[in-house]
């Protein structure tokens, strides 16, 4: 249903044992990345009226979840602060192809997987960690992230035939799996 | 209340009174680049939660206002579509300070004043226009700019000293009223 080609790794989890301070407030600044993502595409393509909509229900609501990671921090005595940021959505965003209209199809699609790789990890969180309060909290975020993922790659179909759309999800799903295969040293929700 | 150094002119409500169609497809636009500006702030300002909790709140009225104003085209049988902007917001930018925290002031301030001539304007539409769902419409829309100017010069006085930010806020209304009486020959919302 998430269209990811490999399922994170126990690496992943040795980080967030580790840091789970930093991945944290890493998760606060990607809600707060994802909801100009969104916004982003509402300037890119401002004459789709659909995508407008829909894009506008997807900022709502990540600012919303923006300022829920920031109460659970308040509540765990963990200060908010800025953070370099991981390098996968640099990487992935790297792939976006330059010409229209293959180049909303994969900003679409680049979105989606992010939805759905962010989906994926919350629920290892949800599942590994041993701490009733966070684990809620994953599972409640869980279920807007995977519809989130849904909205993105149902509106690339609008810019290209389903079967290519298909096609180019399962490469873009393929590299994806690639560089989170890769990983990075610094614990982060991407890392 | 607004601190506007100027009302609007003649010469204003004569463009909207030639190319209405024009005006009412750049306010569309310049509803979307309100919620870009205080998305942007919350990017600049992170670890002030007093601010995010503001901007989150501009950003999801602007973008509701937005979709009010694309459903009011579609109405009236407007094609929403691109517009080159006009030259107002861009000049009073060209205005803000590069150092902080006199930035942060000068930022705020403008997209204060903004606020607070589109406010005017949207005060200016209703009276003029013989049009009792468009008077309405400005009408509704007059107060929740009018809330957003007072928020964002309040949120300047964490930045600076009050009386320094009020000496400031001056300045700008001054040359705010400069750039709006010179005007610009294509009509849109801020020409
Ligand atoms: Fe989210
Ligand atoms: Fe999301
Ligand atoms: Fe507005
Ligand atoms: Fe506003």
């Amino acid at each position: 249903m998430l269209h990811l080609a490999t399922p994170t790794s126990e690496r992943w989890l040795r980080q967030v044992d580790q840091r789970l301070d930093l991945v944290l407030i890493d998760h606060a600044h990607c809600e707060k990345k994802a909801a100009s993502t969104a916004l982003n595409l509402i300037f890119a393509y401002v004459e789709d009226q659909e995508l407008c909509r829909a894009m506008t229900e997807i900022v709502n609501e990540e600012l919303e979840h923006f300022h829920l990671v920031l109460d659970l921090l308040r509540r765990r005595g963990i200060r908010f602060r800025r953070l370099t940021p991981s390098a996968y959505g640099r990487k992935l965003n790297d792939l976006v192809r330059k010409q229209e209209p293959a180049r909303a199809v994969d900003r679409l699609l680049v979105a989606g997987l992010i939805e759905a790789r962010s989906c994926e990890r919350f629920q290892q969180l949800a599942d590994h960690v041993d701490d009733q309060e966070l684990a809620t909290f994953y599972q409640s975020l869980f279920e807007s992230e995977a519809r989130h993922h849904t909205t993105y790659t149902k509106l690339a179909r609008n810019y290209a035939p389903p079967e290519e759309v298909n096609r180019r999800l399962d490469e873009l799903a393929l590299l994806e799996a690639a560089i989170v295969e890769q990983g990075e040293s610094e614990p982060r929700m991407h890392s």
